[in-house]
């Protein structure tokens, strides 16, 4: 599973092999994610139309929502101008966020700036009885 | 020019001190651009109300638009789950790109997956003759 040179050539991975993709919902504009992809991942994205991450925690290719059924359909994938950044466009399946949120920015820094508070539609609970 | 403590405490910069920043205008919902701060950009943009990032190839602190006037209003911050990532809305007063075009991310995967080709909209000539 490898990435064709024409696609490749263009991802500046830094020195771990990484590239940060924001995730972004196709239809809302809702930024839901900021997440790692080494060139398997996004091998396994163009491959498969679904999100694939690097799990820098578990050190593994992440398909994301295998486990929770959260999956993302990848409309578009766009690079940035100097190839060090990845935006995917996806239709979500369900939440983004492992905590229940619909997206992970779900913290805003108050107006004081002195403090971050939770954003008052987090953690979306819409989508617990229909899971 | 440093963050209050309660800010800061919530904050995973990374073993170089950088949090990325993924940078939506905060009206048209568009992604244009991702950079990365440190303790002390985070600060200048709370204390400012603009966007300010760490520039890595020059490694100095980067006021975003100080030479072209292509500076951002920061509308809101926001943090993720696991607060190693950080979501910028902002009233851009220009175009983000270096190159002219108003999102970073120009690019875009050709549905064969085999290249990436400029979006139409891309560079954005519609504010050279405003500059």
């Amino acid at each position: 599973m490898t990435l064709p040179p024409a696609v490749a050539a263009q991802v500046r991975f830094d020195e771990r092999g990484l590239v940060p993709a924001v995730v972004q919902d196709a239809h809302t504009g809702q930024v839901l994610m900021l997440a790692y992809m080494n060139a398997e991942a996004l091998a396994a994205t163009l491959r498969t139309g679904e999100a694939h991450f690097w799990s820098r925690s578990r050190g593994a290719l992440w398909h994301k929502g295998a486990t929770s059924g959260n999956t993302q359909r990848v409309v578009a994938v766009r690079l940035d101008c100097d190839g060090d950044a990845v935006l995917l466009l996806v239709e979500p399946r369900g939440p983004a966020c492992h905590t229940g949120a619909q997206a992970c920015f779900f913290r805003e820094l108050a107006p004081a700036g002195d403090a971050w508070r939770p954003l008052p539609f987090a953690p979306d609970t819409r989508h617990e009885h229909a899971a």
